[in-house]
């Protein structure tokens, strides 16, 4: 018995910690001799000869003739379940070496000596126990209180509660959770035994202990009748049927019972319960019979306790209760092993034609979220609902499950992106639905979180399509879970700090400053400790205010910022490309200190792509401090703790930092997580979603996640950022193609938003097919094996494409070396249609990945830069600008150049010119700038201009959206 | 029999409707003949002479010698229950006109005849019934799905899990919402007959049709032995503890068992379940001893079937089984009654010295949320956790409560406000503590949500201090449920619209313009629902695009809107002093369509005080229709529904208006909702926040709701616009005081924060308390006066208030007027220390309150707003600014005049000069200048200039707030 846990409650709570090495002294204690018939449990008049000679009641007799010892009967059954739960213990702790069962006591009152008793078994065993005291007179809502902590306690496992009979009432009984009904007295427990499954719930000690003793009876039991007195409540039942499972009658009576003495005449056993003070005359007993008294589950006559508690059944009680808590344990630690989900699939009855994303959406019940989430191996604690559809998933899961191996693990990427979609969101969503519902394997999809703003100016939802889609749509669309709303948040609350912090060093002396900035509180002056952060940081290693330096002081009040080379924006979830370039500070309040500055739409924070490659909330916290969000006049680089905000942003960022999880049409888990921009950042989902996800389908399971644009750009972040960060390796890589998109890319005429489609794109033509094949499949696959993961090609259908058109594109990407090349039709069936790519990914899965990254962090920036350029896009070479080079000289003296490159070029071509389709060659790719993310940990070089900030057109999609104010239901999204 | 329910499910599901008027048929039909002993239940072999003549079965025969009929026992029986439960239903409806109970049935199959007699029983007792009918051999996931959907249809009050007993599994009992489980086979009714308390649950039909027959017999049945044979699983255990109940002793055997024929030879009855093929021989019966064969759950051998299912126990049992559904429809709308709160309120042990807010906040452990709404009476699908402390509360709570009366509604305000801080929010706390933890009287605290943005610059919170607090404190001052951020995206996406439409007509042709805004899909162009509205306020009365006039064309794609009179401000919920002011448009993407313009604080929106004043969804919708943005050129304006706008806004909006539920520190409920500012807006938390709790409460109970700033303000804006749009009428005005704000509006010396306060303060002043009482105290008292309701003064006691002091205010207050004055300690002791505070209240609100508004809307705004000025602020007379009269005359004449006033007036005083304490007189109001909010409903005048945007200072409070990584503890935050 090791350390009670400690917890704080209302006065009454005391804790009493087991004195450790005591010994278990009662349990070689002698029962009351014995005087009956060979070979049976016999009964004996208490009121005649027992040792203790005082009490006027039946005592509990047993024991067998042959034997010298009296007792021996309860003492080799109470040897056989000590040894037989603490073999179960160690071989538990052997599997997992950190699970330390614990047994948890409600009391009322002192401890008496049934909790003694209890307490030494626990001690024989090696159980921990924790005793939780209320006052003798109690409250249910106080012992309501208890039970509640005590079910969100992972640590406890089992929960004795030692009270009154009336305070075990149906919502004290109903509010404790089953597993950890280590008494088996709730209605879940007492419905598993009379559903005939005594192995699924937990069997009451004492009826454990009562079967025992009546299974040590010589005579077979087999149609034998026992009477059970005074057996009331759940108690009375479960005994009831483990006699009956065993082929005896029972019989219940009470004590007032007219024709008590003819039933205990009648009677092969009588089991007494409760604590009646009222006895059996040793001559109403059949010879023979076994007569058990079972102890009180608690006494208030001190005496009776004392009697009953001491006795051997006290201790068989307390052992088998002691296995209730070793068992509770073991189920539990087996609920987190890996296992295939009982997941509750949503069944799909797709339509002709395919109606509205948000049609196909609403028509769908999604499973509440709470019900998704137990079905994939979630506790409860674990999981944070908004709302019905959506929860956030608590970041303590990697801890529980940290020895789980992960599952599979599979990046959806794409070819060269076109105006005509590839559907790279309807895949991955089309493939889990395939994997999960279809194929029984456990399978997440870890989705992007679109901005808001564009839900509002160009039609196009990020939640999939079709049959394939995330739902309830119009969620994943808009505020989710508040987490862009956060970063929004976190990230204005720098800009304000940095025009703040200007302004206030314009017009305040160094010695105002630093008053104001460590103020005397009650006459002491303190550094607050993201201020020591920066003394740190600028080498002045003093806590003391006072003794700062003159020049210490101005170095530490003034960071001095050069308002010409801050490089922070604020932003808005908004398309609103009137904030693009703005005047800020014209107010007269603000003293003249203007300066031109910008909003980007809020998704092109740096605060997305760290929430996006942070792997715990202290790395979170860690890289929003180095961000740098500017530099000052002399050159060196101002970060958010220089600002003194660091700690605020990660306030504000504690709820985004954890997944949300919602379901697809088919009822099949989805992590939505983090969507930073894909040029001037990585474009990944988030690093914590993949490993929520690997580690919740488990071994044989899939986690897909996508890559934003074509395999060049999202998948070669998602390799040499976003692998590199979470140190994840990936097993397979779906490369999505559309016929349409290959016919472009193979020379067919461009498109145009409104113009009609040009024929090529309608009717059938192998060469434009082919050509694309041979151009940009080819590349993109030899991209992929640059990796050395293997590629499997799918064919997102459309319905104009021929069949011979769809052969020809899996023939030759088989040809191109694609482990396999299949057609999916996700978007008209569901994950019925997906299924040959489910089969394509799972056997790929099985063969070897030999992950490697292209280039070693080490290189010089400029040779990385070459690296990508030339191996995956097809450059000759590259051209920096002279700005560039400036630039990746201050990184080099900053000491940021082993950091990863993040190339911000166009999507629309594997070159720099979007309107070079296939796989251009002998191109030189020029470096217009670079810029850096200190917080996100990456370089990135500008090859053109990016648009930060996009805008609403003439007739933004807001026009069509409205909400039906009676049904609440939302038309024209999407 | 009414309709049944149409719903939409997988293939297997079809719906049957009973035929109207069909006629119960069944139930004149004779039961097989007796050929028993007198005047007892006797038994038959099926396999003599039965009436059927071919089944080799016992029928369920029961009769008595001295009647003529067969089967009449039976038949009397099924009459009484027939027309008890008839009129129960009918009593139900009386009360309830509403209510139409529904019986919903899951059936694998076809119907069968069971199935029939319980659809014509419910005919014959007028309940709707509605089948959802499965495939015969159908999955538990298909099972748990219908069933899910049926626990949450509130129409549906009882489910008959009309399924083969293998169907019913331990997943499927729990899954059943146990007050629908109508067959009282779900673990939860098995545990209240378990324990006692068969009228808390629902016993299963057929035991109470068993137990009918049982005590129709004639002899005394206490301490008969009734023989149960294949009595199995839940329905085993209700039938055994409903005849022990009586007295009986209950055994149980099964067919298999080598005793039966002795045990059926010694049984006084002899009950026979399940459909085994056995017979049980006439001549083991007992002569005179009944034998009762109970129908089968579910029966595959069609004729067994048929045979029970026709037969009286078929029809009692049917009985039986509507009658749950009465039984449960009826505790259903008890439980919507009202009645005293089942609330478990959580303890506080007050620690001295007090800790910090956030301290205190973090040491109580919450309940759970969808705890807390349960024990207010919400049910299950009226919530949307948010986490597990915070959920938003569905509006259709007043649809379903809208017969239920109000409770009492308290305004809680406070004397002209100091830099002192009165202590309004820790009052309304305190009181609600006081109210429903001490004196358990259901209270609702409604609160105003505070803006993000303060909380980094100077500390702060707003969920109250001390021992009276919302928890989690950290919630309720952050993100919350994100409405603040829904605010933020709708307002700033009207601003987006404004400019990107002003860009869009001055770089496009009138045809250009209209073809973009009215395009042609398919070849067919339309006008969408939004710009039908704006068509028809032009007085074009034309829906076919193509027959508009090039004049009406021109007049309907212009908004022409003048630039220099656009009022619509972006906004962000952070403060940031350098967006007051800015020129937006710099980019070259914008065509130099440059303008300036400003942010202010997200809560200053127009959108928020919608937010406030709502009273429903489609309220909330009109009005941001209605909301004015700008003026056009020829002075008109141009509202959010001509911009497109307003049904996206509906939608980005559509969480934000159900109200977030939190908890005070001891656990009691509160509503937190809109934090609208109270100087350009009214400053009062929600209308729908405000009626939910009313309603919530019930008659008898508390709603204490705050107004922004002095009662002058915040109380005359409650009145005068809150009360007008709600409907609502207050019963008491709370008046809160501090002994030091009072001496201050005495005379007492200014004080400036960091300097340390003037002894005043801290030692005892009778004099300075006097002079406060009798001017601003005595003043704000007559100002509640005006509006008809009583007055209670709360006096918030700091620790250097003297007992000479408190009772000197107690004194004066009651001489000015106030119903009471009582001294509150909540900030030190939690709801014991308002204990006295609470009483007050109650009393008051025993009075009669003749409310009256202060004036009438249609007098002329110049006289609407002297009224306020001469009676409320106590001026001579008003002065307009000529720029006020200008627009006084704009708002006449575009139709606004009869809009309620919203003052915009400094809180610092009774006047417009902030310095001028206590009760200024002899001063004339200046209006500099007059503004509308139409969305919001009010006309706003300038009494001096309102800074809609804070910054931040030098030390902003952000440098002490930190996030610990590991146990995710907010540090520094208050």
């Amino acid at each position: 018995m090791k350390l009670s846990i400690i917890r704080s409650a209302c006065g009454s709570l005391r804790i009493h910690q087991a004195r450790p090495g005591c010994r278990v002294s009662g349990l070689s204690r002698r029962c009351p001799p014995v005087s009956a018939a060979s070979g049976r449990l016999i009964v004996r008049a208490a009121s005649a000869t027992t040792s203790s000679g005082t009490s006027p009641k039946l005592a509990v007799n047993f024991g067998k003739q042959s034997q010298k010892e009296d007792g021996l009967e309860c003492d080799s059954s109470l040897r056989e379940v000590v040894q037989s739960t603490k073999e179960a213990l160690v071989a538990l702790q052997r599997k997992n070496p950190t699970i330390q069962p614990v047994l948890a006591i409600i009391q009322a009152g002192e401890d008496d000596s049934l909790l003694e008793t209890n307490k030494k078994i626990a001690e024989k065993i090696g159980l921990n126990v924790t005793q939780i005291c209320l006052a003798k007179h109690c409250s249910e809502d106080e012992i309501v209180e208890e039970v509640l902590k005590l079910n969100e306690d992972p640590r406890v496992h089992g929960v004795y509660l030692h009270l009154p009979p009336t305070s075990l009432t149906h919502r004290v009984l109903n509010t404790l959770k089953p597993e950890k009904d280590v008494d088996g007295i709730s209605y879940s427990n007492m419905g598993h035994l009379v559903q005939g499954d005594p192995n699924k719930g937990l069997v009451p000690p004492i009826a454990s202990a009562v079967m025992d003793l009546l299974e040590k009876h010589d005579a077979p039991l087999e149609g034998r009748t026992v009477l059970m007195i005074g057996a009331e409540g759940p108690l009375g039942v479960a005994m009831q049927f483990q006699i009956e499972r065993r082929g005896m009658v029972a019989l219940k009576s009470h004590w007032s019972f007219n024709n008590l003495q003819r039933q205990v005449m009648q009677a092969d056993a009588v089991v007494l319960l409760g604590a009646e003070n009222i006895d059996i005359p040793p001559t109403w007993v059949k010879p023979g019979a076994a007569v058990i008294r079972c102890e009180p589950t608690l006494e208030t006559d001190e005496h009776a306790t004392e009697m009953s508690s001491k006795s051997g059944l006290g201790y068989l009680t307390a052992a088998y209760r002691i296995q209730n808590v070793v068992r509770s344990s073991s189920r539990w630690l087996q609920e987190q092993q890996y296992r295939q989900w009982w997941l509750r699939s949503l069944k799909l009855q797709p339509l002709t034609p395919v109606p509205s994303d948000i049609e196909i959406s609403r028509a769908q019940t999604p499973k509440p979220v709470d019900q998704l989430a137990k079905e994939i191996g979630l506790l409860p604690e674990e999981l944070e609902a908004y709302g019905r559809s959506k929860a956030k998933v608590r970041l303590s899961l990697l801890d529980r499950l940290h020895t789980q191996p992960d599952g599979n693990y599979i990046l959806v990427a794409g070819i060269t992106p076109t105006p005509l979609g590839e559907g790279k969101s309807t895949v991955t969503i089309g493939l889990v639905q395939a994997l999960s519902a279809h194929l029984k394997l456990n399978s997440f999809a870890c989705l992007r979180q679109p901005s808001q703003g564009p839900t509002f100016g160009v039609k196009g939802g990020a939640a999939g399509g079709g049959y394939a889609q995330v739902i309830p749509m119009e969620e994943f669309n808009l505020h989710l879970t508040g987490d862009i709303h956060a970063i929004t948040a976190a990230n204005n609350l720098v800009a304000a700090a940095i025009d703040a912090r200007m302004l206030h060093e314009a017009t305040q002396s160094d010695k105002a400053l630093f008053n104001r900035l460590v103020p005397s509180v009650n006459g002491v002056r303190r550094f607050s400790p993201i201020q020591m952060a920066r003394l740190r940081r600028l080498g002045i290693n003093k806590t003391d205010p006072a003794s700062l330096t003159p020049q210490e002081v101005t170095t530490f009040v003034r960071l001095d910022l050069d308002p010409s080379k801050i490089t922070w924006q604020r932003v808005v979830d908004t398309n609103d490309r009137f904030l693009r370039k703005i005047t800020v500070g014209q107010a007269n309040t603000e003293k003249g200190q203007i300066r031109e500055t910008g909003f980007d739409i809020a998704v092109a924070s740096e605060i997305m792509a760290i929430l996006a490659l942070a792997d715990s909330l202290e790395d979170m916290k860690n890289r929003l401090a180095r961000m740098v969000v500017g530099t000052s006049r002399c050159g060196q680089p101002v970060t958010a703790e220089d600002l003194g905000v660091s700690g605020a942003l990660a306030v504000l960022m504690k709820d985004a930092i954890k997944p949300t999880l919602m379901q697809t049409l088919e009822g099949t888990p989805v992590f939505v997580h983090a969507g930073p921009f894909a040029n001037i950042a990585h474009g990944n989902s988030s690093v914590l979603a993949d490993k929520l996800a690997l580690k919740l389908v488990g071994r044989d399971g899939f986690v897909v996640t996508e890559a934003g644009f074509g395999a060049d750009i999202g998948m070669e972040k998602f390799f040499n950022i976003k692998c590199r960060a979470s140190g994840l390796r990936p097993n397979v890589v779906v490369l999505v193609a559309t016929v349409r998109a290959l016919k472009m890319h193979g020379g067919g005429p461009n498109v145009s938003a409104g113009a009609p489609l040009p024929r090529e794109y309608i009717d059938e033509n192998l060469t434009l097919v082919a050509g694309g094949c041979h151009s940009n499949l080819r590349k993109q696959i030899q991209i992929t094996h640059l990796f050395g993961v293997p590629v499997v090609v799918a064919l997102n259908v459309f319905k104009t494409d021929t069949q011979a058109e769809i052969d020809l594109v899996c023939q030759i990407a088989k040809e191109c070396g694609a482990s396999d090349a299949v057609p999916c039709h996700h978007w008209a069936q569901g994950g019925r249609g997906s299924l040959e790519l489910a089969q394509a990914v799972n056997d790929a899965a099985s063969r070897p990945s030999n992950f490697q990254f292209l280039y070693d962090l080490e290189m010089p920036i400029v040779e990385k830069i070459r690296t990508i350029a030339q191996k995956v896009y097809g450059a000759d070479d590259i051209e920096l600008s002279p700005e560039a080079k400036t630039k990746i000289d201050y990184y080099n003296q900053q000491g940021f150049s082993s950091l990863p490159i993040c190339m911000a070029k166009t999507h629309l071509s594997l070159s720099h010119m979007p309107e070079k389709k296939g796989a251009p060659t002998g191109f030189i790719l020029p470096i217009r700038d670079v810029r850096a993310s200190i917080g996100s940990g990456f370089i990135y070089p500008l090859v053109g201009t990016m648009s930060t900030m996009p805008g609403l057109p003439t007739r933004p999609c807001f026009y069509d959206i409205d909400l039906d104010p009676v049904t609440e239901e939302i038309t024209g999204l999407f």
